[in-house]
């Protein structure tokens, strides 16, 4: 029990940890910031904070895991649901925007800051980006196939280009904007397959 | 005649320092390239280097411009146009991904360098990109208006939808791949308006 409640408060700390790191990542660049930058947000001394990590390497790579198995999770629970593949496209656009939202600093790190990753890890992401970018592409076959839609261009220029659409929002959201992320998940996932219903 | 044939070459070597420049910020990051750098991969001197422009930072500050001013022009040449809404939304998309396929290096910098702009720079750079959404904007209201097409979302939400699928090229077009920049563009942006299409 003592052990478990151990683990618990050591699991609390290491999210600070990194909701800090994103923090700092954030506002001075990667580069730039360093392991004192983290402390200080902590409010914690160096020393302590090497108690939970052991180098601002690894935190970036924690970080960029931590989006990983996020987005990994969502592809596998939608493409293994009973839906159409129209439905099942919809709701994985509508996911992806709304987890977007709701973390613009860490999406603008996991974008912005890939050339930073120590080569086995930059490999590691490309071969789960390319997973998930799989997933979609099964979606869109089997829609086709099921004769949902079909495609004016490439499965692959077409998911390139929903992701790009729902990535982007890193950029622009606006937290005090009118819509809740859902809402405006759902928005941007029917401007992107709009052209599909109407087929 | 001597003085222009002067300004001439001044400015094609000005150009070669900005493609440099280009590759230089690309590879290492704004942040980490120096001068030295660049004067390196002219295969010229520092101090020659500083005989067309006078900082890193001027440097980076020519290269937003660059891309500001191409995206303006091509902005106010197809709105200025005799177009219906939709086809000009086309030509727009299409010309800003071809654009984007010709110089992924340059917009890279462009899209991920811009915390390191002096604020004044920022604000300009701010200001641009708002006259450049609002140009599409007025495309989609017009179309609107005419009973061309009706939005299903607000225009600013399919608007930036849009070009953040437009931008994201940067990230995945591949050159050696079958389609031409200008390929690319009409059918992406296909899947973009299909839906205003298909309404």
């Amino acid at each position: 029990m003592v052990d478990q409640r151990v683990a618990l408060r050591q699991e609390a700390r290491r999210r600070e940890v990194m909701a800090a790191a994103t923090a700092v990542f954030s506002e001075r660049g990667y580069r730039a910031a360093s392991m004192n930058d983290i402390a200080v947000k902590m409010g914690m001394g160096k020393a302590s904070l090497y108690h939970y990590v052991s180098s601002k390497e690894d935190v970036l790579i924690e970080l960029y895991e931590d989006v990983l198995r996020e987005n990994v999770i969502a592809a596998r629970r939608i493409a293994g649901s009973e839906r159409t593949a129209l439905e099942a496209l919809a709701e994985l656009i509508g996911d992806r925007v709304a987890y977007t939202c709701r973390n613009r600093e860490l999406l603008r790190i996991f974008f912005e800051e890939e050339a930073e990753l120590p080569a086995r890890q930059q490999s590691r992401l490309i071969s789960v980006r390319h997973e998930y970018e799989q997933t979609l592409l099964e979606m869109v076959a089997r829609g086709e196939a099921a004769g949902e839609f079909s495609l004016a261009t490439t499965p692959r220029i077409f998911v390139n280009t929903v992701l790009g659409a729902a990535n982007w929002v890193y950029k622009w959201y606006q937290p005090e904007g009118p819509l809740s992320p859902e809402e405006l998940g759902s928005q941007i996932a029917d401007v992107l397959l709009a052209g599909l219903r109407g087929s």
